[in-house]
């Protein structure tokens, strides 16, 4: 059998402490699989003391990440701290840079400056995997950068914040509102404190952009993303969705045009007999179109100090099982040199299927007005529905129109047409629908 | 750049035609991916002239498989002719033998002699890849012999048989009976003009078998598999499945049990909500459920040429990026010499819910006499529909039984039980169910 492979682990939160139980408690196992052992040699963590339930007393112990990418005797560094600056972004480039492995979880910190980290790698020779950080458990990186190789992708989208999903299945099946459900979420610990980083979006638009990347061959563009969160889908939403057969995910979708790519996340209406509308609370999913393989669609846990460390797991036991040097794997699909710029299309250009609802005061010539606004930006219309606001003691209306594929540009040109006239009672609302191909 | 990797293609039918053609208009874009050039430099078919679209001209033709594993210039075996023995058994294990790394789509010569195709492979340090044996497209070989390692699997099933998936999405939705919905499936070139081996489920075992070894680390088993097709399926099974709120589905089930590991194809009931009850048409799904993991499906095309081709580059893939001699990746998961030896659970000690249907005479007692067998056999009942058979003249009467968990065991002895008592007017039929564990 080879010689151990040696890795140090920085960082000894939830994923990182049951990284190192299991690498413990199945060391035997994983030294048949893998053709060697795998060792913990070196861990930092900012507290020492604390009772991981695992024995780390055989691994030196380092003051800094930093410390421990310059001077641990290891094979691979193992990322586990997240950030997108600071010691983890030093510590990886110190990692890399003196030719050791990296894996890592860290988005944020990839979404930021991957293309540069990869470079770095395939200079020195070395891997750079981070399965565990787009959708958790679900082997999307190994499905683009491996399995794929030699497909053009159209489009690739997908559930990528648990905490989102979790909200607006609740919200559906319950019938609750955003904020009860949004408090749920975080007594249940599916959501922070401060949840505004998932609920914005922002969290999916980190794991978008790297997937844009491994999808397209293009520069990582994580602030060229359109982006909504679901902070404004309300209980009448959601209804309106069941009634016209749809249901709302917070989707990332990333899609080649003729202008460029599209990155954009947002609420989105997904047809409810797709495979992707029955994807419900904290589990993600990510759909692949491609020219040769057709349509693949993986659904798993997309957090959790579980399905984070499998991840990460199943990254060091492919550095583990290839010989040192072997390694040709471009980190980002491509190699990093050859990436091409990243071509923005502009969100006015998308095109697609949206959902509209207003509510109107109930004066005649208002469902006239709408129609005529819709009709004079070339919008035609799936479905409208017009009904009386229940309950309510104001004469307010609700309309709803499903579009036909039309553009953003001309949905914007009209919503202002109509809120030029004087006769809504609120805020229009806006979602997009997006039709997964057919399987 | 590397030398170019030298491959040998072995059968150009839809599959082998298809990969000739990706190979050659994709070759610049692949040689950047894959850090090297990929080139065909022999082949060898049955019909030399037949038009592929693609020139193979500067590729050696070569009169036989066996001949073109002994002589070729090649670094690559790529066998796509099938067939669990004979030429390609033949040609696969010289190529091995010769240190070639081999890609194979072969499911059946897998299932019959894989262990045996591993050790060799493992003892000459190249690559046995097979991407394309199971569920087409679909990465699940990867997702089991890389990023699950560590992970403890408790269950794999599966929709891994187009054409009868077809069949039975048919029979949901237009309402028609099994033989008109095959009939469309041979015309539409879904199906054989033999269907048998589709149909029985013969198909499914196969993958199935190298799916439990992956899974479980044990010897391929592909002769200990508890089978059934789906031509007992009748249109009024689908409709009393959907009243109760279910999907058929014919299943590749692998568990492991208390008594050993359970390999079993049959029709399964499927609750209507679980993401898997949603894949229709010639679709394919693979779920796998892990301790570290937790749940992972993964659904996308099974069948077809591109989608196989697809699935064999990526493969190829895998060997162009790694340096000659550098391939550790066990074939089977484990080293062939460390695989346990197959401990069958018994069909009998299967646990689980069932769907009973029986055709009944409309006499006094018989409802009385079928709970009675139930209850003696320790079954208890979810449901339990009776109803008259509309529009029929006869006294007939249908009976549908839902059971809470119990054993095959149990069932069998309370269908017998009622079979003895002379009041059924046709062949009880008897359904397993399936739960997915919620993602």
């Amino acid at each position: 059998m080879a010689d151990a492979l040696k890795i140090g682990i920085a960082g000894l939160g939830t994923v990182g402490a049951s990284l190192a139980r299991i690498l413990t408690t199945r060391a035997n196992e994983l030294a048949i699989t893998c053709g060697r052992a795998i060792e913990i040699t070196a861990v930092t963590a900012r507290d020492r003391s604390r009772d991981r339930g695992v024995d780390l007393s055989r691994a030196e112990w380092f003051g800094s990440p930093e410390e421990m990418a310059q001077k641990a005797d290891i094979d691979v560094f193992v990322e586990l701290m997240g950030g997108a600056e600071g010691a983890a972004d030093r510590s990886v480039r110190a990692a890399l840079s003196r030719g050791l492995h990296v894996v890592t979880a860290n988005k944020a910190l990839l979404a930021r400056c991957g293309v540069e980290l990869a470079a770095i790698a395939e200079e020195k020779g070395v891997l750079l995997n981070f399965e565990a950080a787009v959708a958790g458990g679900i082997p999307v990186i190994k499905a683009l950068r491996e399995s794929l190789t030699g497909n053009t992708i159209s489009r690739i989208y997908g559930i990528m914040n648990g905490t989102c999903n979790y909200i607006l299945t609740r919200m559906e099946k319950e019938g609750l509102s955003f904020e009860a459900c949004l408090k749920e979420a975080q007594r249940l610990g599916y959501a922070e404190a401060d949840p505004t980083f998932d609920i914005e979006g922002n969290d999916t638009a980190h794991k978008l952009a790297i997937l844009t990347t491994l999808a397209f061959g293009t520069q990582i563009a994580a602030d060229q993303i359109y982006l909504e969160g679901i902070s404004n889908i309300s209980i009448e939403d959601i209804h309106a969705a069941a009634d016209l057969g749809y249901r709302i995910k917070l989707l990332g979708v990333a899609q080649r045009t003729e202008s460029g790519i599209e990155q954009r996340v947002h609420p989105t209406m997904v047809p409810h007999d797709s495979v992707i509308a029955q994807v419900d609370g904290v589990t993600n999913a990510v759909a692949i179109e491609s020219d040769i393989l057709g349509e693949l669609l993986m659904v798993g846990p997309g957090a959790g100090g579980n399905a984070t460390a499998s991840a990460v797991l199943g990254d060091i036991a492919d550095i583990a099982k290839s010989r040192p040097g072997a390694q040709r794997v471009p980190v980002l699909g491509k190699p990093a040199a050859s990436l091409e710029a990243y071509q923005q299309a502009q969100m006015q250009s998308h095109e697609g299927g949206y959902f509209i609802r207003l509510t109107v005061l109930d004066r005649a010539g208002v469902f006239a007005n709408v129609a005529t606004q819709m009709a004079q930006n070339g919008i035609s219309l799936e479905s409208i529905v017009q009904r009386a606001n229940g309950g309510s003691a104001s004469d307010a209306k609700t309309i709803i129109l499903v579009t036909h594929a039309t553009t953003e540009d001309s949905v914007r040109k009209a919503v202002a047409g109509i809120k030029g006239g004087n006769y809504l009672s609120g805020e229009p609302q806006v979602i997009r629908i997006e039709r997964p191909k057919p399987l």
